[in-house]
């Protein structure tokens, strides 16, 4: 193998596979990046073994091959080479990658290409596009609800099927939950409820971070693609059942609460203050157009801040994990968000004024 | 004690304080800030027995008074409070400490103010007084160079002293030393050397971080203390012989390198990228108007660049840890360094076509 490559397209490729390959590795081609140039392109594929990543990029093939290399090491090089540089990579005659680039010349290490593990994909049932900006709302609506209890292992992803015509990402921790839906592209029209997990969402999202255009994902009963560009991310799903979510959607909240949001983050976040670490429990008491905040915590003291709201139910107390409250808010877009409740036991029920195909659902705690 | 102040006032004092207290404290009051209101100020006081801070702020005092209160928590209140809010702060029917702002009220609980620690402070023998410029130039010049190893205490600082007609300030944790040095200001003629504290070093620091103006420093045998605005810094001193460092501050190197710094630094980072972890060594390679560095690491590769620089004694091997090189590196004000070289087991003296006032010497490594 022998290439010339510009670094910045060198970087850029590295960079969206890089990510994916564990600091420490016990097989030591995990820690490696498949290299393979042919016919104008050099193609870069990187695997923690549940998630592959390719990406290919145009580079000028002297003589082509294929080879592995440490990948971070390769990385910061990229990262450290001046803007501008020429890369020069081939494979020398120790059997070693010669990187050359100006007056900087490294010798790396390399296992054979033979040896690196290709995921297999096959039987992918079903294809379908987004627009990058749809996936990405998609994931940012609901991503922040996923669990991080290793042993609930079905939560530790976001739900994607179909339901009623549209297409449903949906994250619960057991605490909160989180919803977003789009009308169902084409091809995706019986598409079988599939748990993405963590660390595939926060590959896709970064990939997708600021592009245009569109996503191709494929979708079969153990695996996921997606297509961005010339990036292919190929993740195992999580075999496991999602829980009945649906449940949960209250469905008969009938107390009305109208916040401004932004005014509502803020007094919740001062209150909150005071909170313990553990519990971070607010008190939410609700009368005619009145929403008083309160934190009592016997150890560091007391908070308690009034608001003027939107309510004309019933009077209500109920109590929410402070750091929830916040995480929903954050998600909100519209000046306005609405909480729909019931009893102070009753899991709450949260819209936002400009973006209706999401919903939020709080759990309550005891104050 | 009742009072009401700006939020921008009470935060900026707070802030000036509140970092000396520790997170965790098994002496409860240590947690908390000491609050003194009197004669149309409220005075702040935090202390973490090692250092004690001051800040003095105007506020109108409806009644005087003496409290302690928790000094994060009243930091994170004052933070999150809207820009522009005034704060009131007054003793409850409970004797807790009442905080209202708009429509936020907090209570915190209070502790008696008689039981805050005081530091005692006299027998000040030397009092001079420094631009707070010089003083940053002093400490970031050499902080970098403070031993981290407890158990060598007495290079845990900065050592302060006077020497032939100028102040001088010295760190080194005996792989590389900083020196850098100023006029002596009047009253500082025979300061004895004294050892600052890291801490300390930091806090000080943080004061005067964007400020202009004077610091006045007064120096006893156990302790020291910085005036700057309206504040004060109070600490102990490190009570240790911080060792003869002249000694290793080579006299007679003639091999003199110069280099362009900024060129040298990137240079240095990126062969580093090879070098394993712990023994991050660099080899210089020195000859005729040339620098080789290179880099070399049985298992993750080899590291190699040339560099044109200005040097014509006879040709030289010398190895040095890359971090070190860099941290020289990034306080080279001019556009040049200079390395004095004698040897590969000899001490290296770098200085800075700029500032003639600071020097570094660097130990080398065997490569």
């Amino acid at each position: 193998m022998k290439i010339s490559i510009e670094r910045a397209a060198l970087l850029t490729a590295l960079g969206h596979v890089q990510n994916v390959v564990e600091r420490r590795n016990t097989i030591p081609i995990l820690s490696n990046v498949l290299m393979t140039a042919k016919d104008g392109a050099l193609t870069l594929v990187a695997t923690d073994l549940d998630i592959e990543i390719s990406e290919a990029t145009s580079a000028d093939v002297d003589a082509p091959g294929d080879i592995t290399a440490p990948a971070h090491t390769l990385y910061d090089i990229a990262r450290k080479l001046p803007d501008g540089a020429q890369v020069s990579l081939k494979i020398g005659a120790d059997d070693r990658l010669e990187v050359d680039a100006g007056r900087s010349h490294f010798t790396l290490p390399l296992l054979p290409a033979g040896d690196f593990p290709k995921m297999t994909a096959d039987g992918f049932t079903h294809n379908f596009v987004l627009k990058a900006g749809e996936l990405r709302r998609l994931i940012d609506k609901t991503k922040f609800a996923i669990s991080t209890e290793e042993t609930r292992y079905y939560l530790n992803g976001i739900y994607m099927h179909a339901h009623d015509g549209l297409l449903r990402a949906v994250a619960t921790d057991g605490h909160r939950l989180a919803l977003s839906e789009m009308e169902l592209p084409a091809g995706a029209a019986d598409l079988p409820g599939v748990i993405i997990p963590r660390k595939t969402i926060a590959e896709i999202r970064r990939l997708i971070d600021s592009g245009d255009g569109e996503v191709s994902l494929s979708v079969s009963e153990a695996k996921i693609r997606f297509h961005y560009g010339t990036a292919v991310l190929t993740s195992k799903l999580i075999d496991g059942s999602f829980p009945d979510y649906e449940r949960v959607i209250p469905k008969g909240n009938t107390k009305e609460l109208v916040i401004d949001n932004a005014i509502f983050a803020k007094a919740v976040d001062r209150v909150a203050t005071i909170s313990a670490e553990k519990s971070r429990s607010v008190k939410l008491s609700l009368s005619q157009d009145s929403l008083a905040l309160a934190v009592n915590n016997p150890e560091h003291g007391n908070a308690h801040e009034d608001l003027m709201v939107d309510y004309s139910a019933e009077p209500l107390e109920i109590g929410f994990n402070a750091k929830y409250l916040l995480d929903v808010a954050g998600q909100i877009e519209g000046r306005d968000a609405t909480f729909y409740l019931d009893s102070p036991a009753a899991p709450a029920l949260v819209k936002d004024s400009e973006d209706p195909s999401s919903l939020f659902v709080l759990m309550p705690l005891r104050v």
